[in-house]
This record gives C-alpha cells, structure tokens and sequence, in this order.
C-alpha cells in the first residue's frame, strides 16, 4: 500500500550567495515529498509536467521505484522556478511560470486510488486538494500542506479542507497568517482544535512544533555545519513523516513523534545539496544512523 | 558558597502592545541574574545604583536573601531604560541613561570574594569583566555575557576574557555578530574551540544550542502561551544555569543538559510578567513542576 503525494513537479534553477553557478535541477514539492516517502516504501506522485519535462527526470523516479501513472504531460512548458537564496536562507522568487500547471486537473487512475493508504495533499490550490481528496476512498491517513498565496486567497476553502485531514503541515509564517496569532505555541494549538488531529509547524533552522489536542511536542532541527539549497526541505520532511507513518499500524503520539524526527533528519540530508540530489542518494542505512545521532542530541527517549 | 554576579541593576520602563500602561519595575542584568540564582543558593551582587534607587527595591534583595554588600551606591542616578517591545518581541529603545553606571569601578570586598563559588560577568564592558575576573582569588567555574556594543567596540578584549571562562553566554546574534558566520551550529561549535569550556547560545523562543570541543544540544524554549516582557530572559537563563551549577560538584555534560534546561524553565517563569515579579515569586517546587512538563515534552532522559 502506497503513499500517494499531489503537489508540482517542476524545472528549477537555484542561486545561493556561496555559489557562483546556477544550479538547475528537478523540483517541486511532489519530487521532494515522493524521494523521501520512496525511502520507507511504495511512492506515487499525481502531477501535471510539460512537454519539455527531461526524460532523465522521468527515469529518475523510475529508478527510484516511484510510481509516475499520475504524472501526467500536457503540451506546454513544465512549471519553472528560479529563485535565489539570500546568506539567512530567505528564498526570492526571480522568475516563475506556472506552465501546465496552471491548467492541472488531477485525475487519479482507479488503480491508484485502490492501492493508496496515505495521502499528502501537497502544496497546491485548495479546490484541487478538494478534488483529489474527493476522488479518494477512505485513505487510512491524510495530510496536507498550503501556502501564504493559497492562506490568503482561498482562506474558507482551505480551512474546511483541514477540517478532514488527520495531519496539517505549515511553516511558522503560514501558521500565523491563518491564525492571526503571532505566538506559535498558540498558534500550533489552535490549528489543532481547528479540525485536523494533529498540526505540525515547521521553523526550518529552528525545529517544529506539533499538537494535537492534548498533546504538544518541541523539536529542534538537526544542527548543520552547511546549508546548500534550502528548496524541498519542508516537502521533504511531510514526506518522510508520511513514508514512516505509512508502515506503522495505527497513528499514535510516539509513533508521531518519530515521525517528526525522521522528518527532520530526511530534510537535513535534503539541504546538503543543490536540488534532490542528497535525497537521491540517500539510504535507509544512513538515515537510521544519523537518526540515532539526533535522538542522542536532543536525549529523545522512546 | 555564593554566586557572584557582576551586571547592571536598573529602573527599567516597559511599553508592550497588547498592554496600554507603562509599565515602570526593577530592572538590570545583575537582578534577573540573581533572583534566578538565589532560587538554588547564596548570590551575591556586585553593581552601582543612584542615591535614587528605591528603597523598596533594596529591601526586596535583602527580602530574597541576595547579598547587596557589593551594591554600591553613587551620587546621581540609576541607570535607567525605557523601551518598547514590538508584536515579535523586539525590543526597541526609547531613552537610556546611565546615570552612575558610566563611571562603575567594581571593587569586590574581600568577604564577598572568599565566598565566591561561581561568578557571572554579566554584561557590562569587558575592561569591567577584566577587573572583576581578576579580583577574583579562583572561582570554581566562571561565565560570562556581553552584547553588541562590547563586541563591536572591543573585540579583542572580550575575546581574550572568553578564553578564561567555564562558560560563555552569547544570544543568536551575538554570536553571529563575533564569529562572522551566519550558520548558528557552526558559530557555536566555533566559540567553543576559541577558549570557554562550554559555549551556550539563547535564541529566545526558539530555545538554545550548546557546545563543547566534544559535544553538542540542541534544546528549545518552553512553550509558552503568552509573553507578556521578554526583558531579562537571558539573565534569568543564566542565573538560574549557574545557580544549579553551583549545587554540583563537578560540571559534567548531564549537569550541563540540565542547567539549562532549568534556565529554560526560569526564563519561561520570568517573562510571564513586567518586570521580574514572577520571578520574584517564584519557588524551586514550581520550578521543579514546570521542569517535570517540559522534560516531557521534549523528550529528555538522564
């Protein structure tokens, strides 16, 4: 049973103030999530690229043992990003163009939908998550993510979304946005009484906060000499709590917590290097001992 | 056996937004330094107040067991701070005046030195921190702080002091600002090659990161629901560090974990209320409750 991940695939081109070179590589937040799901088992993404899509991309989730039935290719460009990083890695967007995406109408095939037990509802409009979402029967876990444009624009749409998942993930500002509370203790816990039953707020350097409505949890991030590229991180983090989740039985706080810190550990191997390529590589074998390193950091018990 | 602490004690002024009142209270790194402290044992001030400092300040010392022989008193003022705090708990200055403190000689009586277990360099001007650190006949462990201006000023001078420390106490941009690297885990792997024994890094609501030659944690804040004046949470922090420091024999990692873990706790108390009234109220038993939850909440062992 899989983990089934909607969100961008796309064509990226990065530019950090340590690096002279433009690095492109391939992105989006369903490459990211689905690379780090992949590690813990069945993977699919349900996306929409362009003609121009490089078919090395295509093979790459091929070799990794994702499933690309949902990946469709519509005529037209792949949607492309070029942002640049500045030295507290705050992202600038310098070009963007949405390309097919802009048109995507997910359609899960039937046997997808069969083989799914996890669901990320990644970071696209709400009325497509509502779409997917719709298409689904009765997942075991669902989940998703959003956007400030997303926050702002479609604010009802997204909250009664929210209102059915089982996980929210949101960075730090996209939680103050939705609640209007700049304190994230209560910020986290009020998105928690809010519908979903457990919310998860990324700080990125800083760590996460995680309530549900009992309990609450605080994790740093796992310290890092060097940050290459920061694109991915948080898709990278959702999905592997996801690919985690997904060979556990039943939904319970500690196995949430260790979600979390495999969150945390993928999303740090993801920033080692321009583009997915740390997360390509990466192996359940080193992600277990950096693991067992970060549980020692933070003396995490359990 | 008694920690020294060496610092400012002020009247400070303190405006908020979600509080229409100014709120006028007791102020001064030596003061949440030592009323953290005490909370353990013995502490001891050594800083200049103006013939205008309340007397209901003074005897709120002697009510909490704070040694004041090394409380000076000058003829002028005392040194006196207004600030505004911003909806991200920045703070901004409106009028400082230094009053007394700008002509401060700490001079330790010979009792008060031969008491000294542990002392804190608070933050005043490192020539200051020379002084006293010299007057000192061999403490048991050593800290210290400073803070922007020092830094930039005199560089060289705090460095040379960092070198003889247990301990140094640096927030996230203190510590960016002297190593000149932005990455934080890096900053503070690099402050404790540079001399201290222990380099511990505040990041407020985000909680800390300590570092060894040999080891590193990662720790973050209490969850807290409402920060009412986020004044005086460094010094709480290490006032309460060194006060339980100042209870074991020996400074070992554990200890190390655990003392700031207490300063976390303290900090969480201190910033509750304007002022260091919470702080003032404060009891170990509390202190311990609150210790229980957070260990908890972050997972702690040992």
């Amino acid at each position: 049973m899989s983990v089934l991940i909607v969100g961008s695939v796309a064509r990226d081109e990065v530019q950090v103030p340590w690096s002279s070179k433009t690095h492109a590589v391939l992105g989006g937040s369903a490459t990211y999530a689905a690379l780090a799901a992949r590690l813990w088992g069945p993977a699919s993404i349900v996306a929409v690229v362009g003609s121009d899509f490089p078919k090395s991309y295509r093979k790459l989730f091929d070799k990794k043992r994702i499933d690309v039935q949902g990946l469709m290719e519509a005529p037209g460009r792949t949607f492309y990003w070029k942002g640049r990083y500045n030295e507290d890695l705050q992202p600038k967007t310098l070009r963007l163009d949405l390309g097919v995406f802009s048109s995507f109408k997910p359609k899960l095939p039937p046997g997808l939908v069969r083989r799914t037990r996890v669901a990320f509802l990644g970071n696209i409009h709400p009325a497509l998550q509502w779409e997917v979402f719709r298409q689904l029967k009765r997942p075991k876990l669902t989940a998703c993510d959003s956007r400030d444009d997303w926050i702002r624009s479609d604010r009802k749409h997204f909250l009664a979304l929210v209102k059915r998942m089982d996980i929210l993930f949101l960075n730090d500002s996209e939680a103050r946005l939705l609640t209007g509370d700049n304190n994230l203790v209560r910020s986290t816990r009020a998105l928690a009484r809010w519908g979903p039953k457990v919310a998860i707020i990324k700080k990125g350097e800083h760590g996460l906060l995680m309530a549900t409505r009992q309990m609450f949890y605080a994790l740093p991030a796992v310290p890092l000499h060097q940050v290459n590229d920061p694109t991915g991180a948080g898709d990278s983090f959702a999905g592997a709590c996801l690919g985690y989740l997904n060979t556990q039985p039943r939904l319970t706080w500690d196995r949430l917590c260790r979600a979390v810190q495999y969150g945390s550990v993928v999303a740090s191997m993801s920033i080692e290097t321009y583009g997915p390529g740390r997360l390509i590589q990466a192996t359940r074998g080193e992600i277990g001992r950096r693991m067992k390193r970060f549980r020692t950091l933070v003396g995490a018990i359990g």
